[in-house]
């Protein structure tokens, strides 16, 4: 990636410090043809103040008209192209509950089924098993054994788990065997390139030697697996920019993220308070802090506008604890849009600020979907959201004499 | 093309439809500094509701600062790098009449002549003879005879006509025949490359047979070749996007270039009105529909001012029958922009107006070049366009985990 290049040889070392805080799926849509968006029914008298003082615009997570995962949607905003830097379900979800892949590794993701006398799926989630039920199941699938192969099987929440396979010649090329619909068997693990038969085979073994140890199961008696995946290769933030990251999450989808950039995961918050907690604790000790807020993505994809209005409020009440540490930059954006209006997250560009000392006013006075788009950074690409950060923190030297 | 990877990737069907509303050359200048364009100028007072309700941008044909032909800005708007999607000359015009140009195909432009008796041009369009007269001129080069190869003369239009050569083996590197001057003669037919040499001979046996043949005529006595192309390599809608698409448009070209991209032409409309009785009445059997009005460009090219303040006023008239219809995603656009002050296609960008019950209003309540800079969808590649025209359909699914 050029951009990348040009990031190593620019990239110079200070005492600043870089705040980026994601509230996730933070933009939105008016319920009605001539409304407001949810940020722009939220009273935000911190972010507004911070508008007037910095600068602000629209970032395009990945191109126009694009709805991204929450993957590919912060992998952008960590300055990885998205189309390019590809990161398989299996590994996303292996690193979230931070299991560390190595290089001999595919990971896979599981879902615990429900299936009939005839093998057929009646439930596609098994109920949605409760979490410490899914634990005590995957237990018993410790005793799964394939020669020349180590596997591992981890819970993740509720009916999902997470495969790993670790051994030489492995591979990710290997069709999903959820059919992703009920009154059907599981289907066979096809291998998708010659190269991947033998993890093929590998599938195969496991889900035979599987299905016989869940079989007296009454609801998690059989599992379909998806998203077949080796780590992804993606320079760390340290080799990149040169930066201590740390990454203060709550959920395990962003600090498997955050990791695979090498971040290191701080602390253990499960408000954002505690988080902003953390961050003051661990102040001193890095030069990027990764802050990612959930709750504006969850509850736009619970359709719950004002529910999402008030998590936008609960984001701007904490601003002031984080401008107090005197971060040299400070970013507030999201991975993508999720508007209440369509539960889901969108395409839409998102409403971006960024605060430093060294940034030019764009006579913005409100932080908002509308506004931003008047704003100094224009509508950009959330990819190059990293360059600016760095720059505003006067961590880039000059490009050619 | 990267972006159409992404395409296949991540189209859905539905039931949406789509409107592409193509007002050709739609973007303008004000005649004097300081007034205003003829969209600025024209009252359109449903353009302008629907760029409230709506979102809005302007339009890059190609880069900034590149003037496109009919053939890249429909490209573009159509979803195709017009940088690396190229369409001969040749098979636009072959295509544009309703040839449909097959794989083992060359088409070429060819306009008649006049020669004087050494042989040297005296008018390079043969005083624009009226298309009866083509008509006659072309049916006596039905007699030319190539060996291996089947040729093909349609008329165009007055002194345009279009010669396809069909055969093994051929190529459409060969050199324009058209010396772009008068007082000298029309050019040897010169091979480019060396595997060209024998669609040159090819030429050169049509050229010799054709000069003999018209030998006797007064005004179209000889004929100029240029723009040898074989048909390019596009993929369709139907298979990039899924859609079922309809072409609704009234001038040879724009059917030709809707054909390329696997369009239905639809009806035989000779007005916008009609071109709108055609759309209404294959509403059902189509998912896409792409309109084509003329008249914005060609008064932009005659540098008719009013002319052109006018069509657009026609244009804004029509809307109100295409909302009834309902769509899903209805498109206001140009392929580029035709000023009456440059009296010819231009750079600037194009004026573009995007509305869907998905779409994130911008603030806008004008429909103008200069309120267009402030929209919600920014100044942005005409090759994204079909991205957003999607997106908003909810075509496409997500990128990404």
């Amino acid at each position: 990636m050029q951009q990348h290049e040009l990031v190593r040889e620019l990239t110079e070392k200070n005492q600043t410090k870089i705040v980026l805080l994601v509230a996730d799926g933070l933009g939105g849509l008016p319920m009605q043809s001539g409304g407001r968006t949810e940020l722009e029914t939220a009273s935000t008298p911190n972010l507004d103040r911070l508008a007037a003082l910095g600068t602000s615009g629209s970032s395009i997570p990945v191109l126009p008209g694009i709805t991204p995962g929450s993957g590919p949607g912060h992998l952008g905003l960590f300055g990885y192209d998205p189309l390019e830097f590809k990161i398989g379900r299996g590994a996303l979800e292996a690193t979230g509950i931070g299991f560390e892949l190595g290089p001999d590794d595919i990971a896979i993701r599981g879902n615990f089924c429900t299936l009939d006398s005839s093998g057929l799926i009646v439930d596609r989630r098994a109920g949605r098993i409760p979490s410490e039920e899914s634990c005590r199941v995957v237990e018993r699938l410790q005793g799964v054994r394939i020669e020349g192969v180590e596997t591992f099987v981890k819970p993740v929440k509720e009916h999902r788990f997470v495969v790993v396979f670790r051994g030489k010649g492995l591979s990710g090329a290997v069709a999903d065997t959820d059919p992703q619909a009920i009154g059907v068997a599981p289907l066979e693990a096809v291998a998708l390139t010659p190269a991947a038969q033998h993890t093929a085979a590998v599938t195969q073994s496991f889900v035979r030697q599987a299905r016989a140890i869940l079989a007296d199961e009454q609801k998690a008696n059989g599992l379909v697996l998806r998203g077949f995946a080796a780590k992804p290769q993606l320079p760390s933030y340290q080799d990149l920019y040169g930066l201590r990251a740390a990454a203060i999450a709550v959920y395990p989808m962003y600090k498997g993220l955050a990791r695979l950039v090498g971040m290191t995961l701080v602390g253990n918050a499960h408000t954002l308070d505690e988080q902003i907690d953390t961050l003051a604790h661990c102040w001193n000790d890095y030069d990027f802090f990764f802050l990612h807020f959930k709750y504006t993505d969850s509850t736009g994809e619970d359709g719950d506008f004002p529910g999402k209005v008030k998590r936008i409020e609960e984001l701007d009440r904490a601003l002031p604890r984080i401008e107090k540490l005197g971060p040299d930059v400070l970013i507030v954006t999201g991975d993508h849009s999720t508007p209440s209006r369509l539960k889901n997250h969108s395409w839409h560009p998102v409403p971006t600020l960024l605060f430093s000392s060294t940034c030019r006013p764009d006579g913005l006075n409100k932080f908002s979907e509308r506004e931003c788009l008047r704003g100094g950074l224009g509508i950009f690409q959330a990819k190059h959201l990293m360059l600016l950060a760095m720059a505003h923190a006067l961590r880039f030297g000059k490009y050619g004499a």
